[in-house]
């Protein structure tokens, strides 16, 4: 008997339990899902026996030691700010751990420590970071093993809204955290192209924008993602020329956005004066040079915005005439507020993930070119194809390290066989399918 | 037998010291020069048998503990970082401190243990903030006086080169620490404009300017600075509906600058990779799209760049195909680099201090503006008009409060009676008198 504790039971954690629930009677497991809201960790178990669900609070120490020491292996699906704690709590205690965010650097250096406590702390084994890893390696191992010179290298993902549900004018709705699409893109983007390193200032990102066509689903638009270059060495793609990630919208997406981050309004860093007082319009209007025209029009002036763009942000209604009625908010919280009314994934909308890779290379002589698709439709509103694209890799992890399979330890990514072949090929059976075309260049 | 320490020796402090070193035999004062180089240090005080220099290093407790307890009043010029662990010192055994900094959050916190130790840790008393603070405060309590309602304020300060000596493109050299000049404006701009709270994010800011005349001096373009709302309340305007304070260039400057911040060269948040093989040409490749042009072409192409500004640029050494030679260097330390070469205030350059303040006001039913300006001209390049109006309003407070004619204890700015008056009277022998101007509007 197996014992699984799981971490966070929002929205990204619901295919994932629903897989170890599955599993679990088969496989022998108790599983315990632990949220900081009872009811949502009820929610997600309803029906198993062998489930348990608590309330949960990260910030208590005895209760987290005390969860941790009855399970073999933990899943944290908690916001990345609270993994650093779980993960002490598993070296000390020799419990496995699992996440699907990115390994920071204070996670990568517990790599000894979980050697020695012959643990595996295994990081980004969810969608981007998750599936992009093992599908890219995969294919970067193939090309290798037949001779194949790799030299550029680009790969963007998307969680979108599926076309039969794609019916506002941004084509786009959130199926993740809403506060990560406003602040999406903060910092310096880094990436190499042409043998040159390039960088972008957040301000310029949603401007140099690439399009990307994925064959039966139209067009995209991809910008690239904060920093690229440390998974050269990650993905053993030390020689290409170019390697850059990114992430999709749909055509007109960027250049609309573009306007919020032009103006200040994605700015999560200080307090909005008198808040309560303004309205959508007024809060736009504090962004803009001082002037006697009308608002629209003034924007026009100052950014030289489009016709569609203008209709963009219309429609998500920041030139209108209701408070914000918040007290004490960023800039980027009200932001948020507005697109989780307007952006929302109604019940019964489909999401859709989008993910590609196209890989460059020589072989024998000639120059190719692979390019790697997957799109995954969600279910319903619920069981997203992002609650199943970042929850199902880790169930199946889960299951393998469970049943001894996977005899890592230390701070791993899924970037080794041992894993990418049994979790790619689980994966298809839920539809999580890449299709791959070759051509010379 | 008074002692004073002054703690840095800097190109801000030549003036202060002097002007010390000046009054001390008058005075009975014996002073001690302090700074990480010994030599600096010695320069400063040579000739006065009264004076001391030493090598001080504040991160040493024990000689920062010991110099501080043989004085009476202690002068801090060292970056603000430094201040806070100073003013510890210097409240644990009951000395005055001095700084031209600032008061950071943490400084106005020590406020209620400063005036228990009845000592006056006084913040903000150099040029800007320092002599704005003195200047705006006695107009504005000479207008509130005569029952003037004062509508609006703006301030503009800016540290420039003497019109004889301004011979280079951007008009601008270096009276000061060129890293801020790197890093001027990051952060959000927020200031008050008829009513409405505005903000400029960077990467606007340098496209938003106003001009500014002053008369006999020509034209300035003048930039807001970081947070200009928190001085309503210390000048006592909260009734005003336009509060702006700002920093002053030469025109022109700030559209060409801008060209840095909009390619987000101006980073310091990041190493650049392998930038001891670059050439400062391939350094602005790096934050352009790539493209088959040459490079001043793609720069136009990419951010519609004026003649003018390519000019400045070139002129700057940008484009040049030579190395740059640094290891694990910033972009910010790269441009640093490049102007405290090219923007050096040579040997018998002269600098040039301008600072304009207009209150607009209300006064028996008339509109009236009232313009206050002051322009100083630097001695030389060791007594240039900056060292002189960012140290003598500190050595004149610190004579004040020597002589016991100031009374205040706790956190304080200088914008009080007490300081403006003897401060601002003293500063005339000096040459720094502002010129005002009145009008009805």
């Amino acid at each position: 008997m197996k014992n699984i504790l799981i971490l966070g039971a929002g929205r990204s954690s619901a295919s994932l339990i629903a897989y170890l629930l599955r599993q679990s009677q088969q496989q022998g497991w108790q599983i315990t899902v632990a949220d900081y809201s009872e009811e949502n960790a009820r929610e997600r178990v309803k029906g198993y026996a062998n489930a348990r669900a608590i309330a949960f609070d990260v910030a208590n120490e005895t209760q987290k030691e005390e969860e941790i020491s009855k399970a073999d292996l933990v899943i944290s699906m908690l916001p990345p700010a609270h993994h650093l704690t779980v993960a002490e709590t598993c070296l000390e205690q020799g419990k496995h751990l699992l996440t699907a965010s990115y390994a920071s650097q204070e996670i990568l250096a517990l790599d000894e420590r979980a050697k020695k406590a012959t643990i595996i702390i295994l990081m980004e084994c969810g969608l981007d970071p998750g599936i992009d890893h093992l599908s890219a390696v995969k294919e970067i191992h193939k090309l290798k093993e037949k001779g194949g010179i790799i030299k550029s290298f680009s790969s963007y993902t998307g969680g979108l809204v599926a076309p039969e549900y794609d019916n506002n004018p941004w084509n786009y709705k959130v199926s993740w955290n809403p506060r990560n699409v406003v602040l999406a893109g903060q910092g310096t983007v880094k990436y190499l192209q042409d043998g040159r390193y390039n960088y972008i200032p957040y301000y310029k990102l949603f401007s140099r924008t690439n399009k990307i066509v994925v064959n039966g689903y139209g067009e995209f638009e991809g910008y690239a993602n904060r920093d690229s270059l440390k998974y050269r060495s990650v993905y053993g793609l030390e020689e290409a020329s170019t390697f850059i990630r990114g992430t999709l919208r749909r055509p007109g997406y960027c250049q609309a956005w573009d306007v919020f981050v032009q103006l200040g309004m994605t700015d999560d860093s200080y307090l909005l004066e008198n808040s309560l007082a303004l309205t959508y319009k007024d809060f736009i209007a504090s962004y803009l040079p001082t002037s006697d025209k009308p608002i629209k029009e003034c924007l026009r002036d100052y950014l030289n915005v489009s016709d569609a763009t203008l209709h963009k942000l219309e429609w998500l209604g920041i030139f209108s005439d209701e408070k914000i009625g918040e007290r004490n908010v960023t800039p980027a919280q009200v932001l948020q507020k507005l697109i989780e009314q307007k952006w929302k994934l109604e019940k019964g909308d489909k999401d859709m993930i989008v993910m590609q890779h196209k890989f460059g290379y020589e072989l024998q002589g000639i120059q190719k070119e692979l390019t790697a698709s997957l799109v995954v439709i969600g279910e319903d509103s619920v069981y997203t194809a992002m609650a199943k694209t970042v929850g199902l890799p880790l169930g199946i992890a889960a299951k393998l390290i469970l049943q001894g399979k996977i005899a890592l330890t230390g701070v791993q990514l899924p970037v080794v066989k041992e894993l990418y072949e049994p979790i790619l090929t689980e994966l298809e059976e839920y539809g999580i399918v890449f299709k791959t075309e070759e051509k010379e260049v």
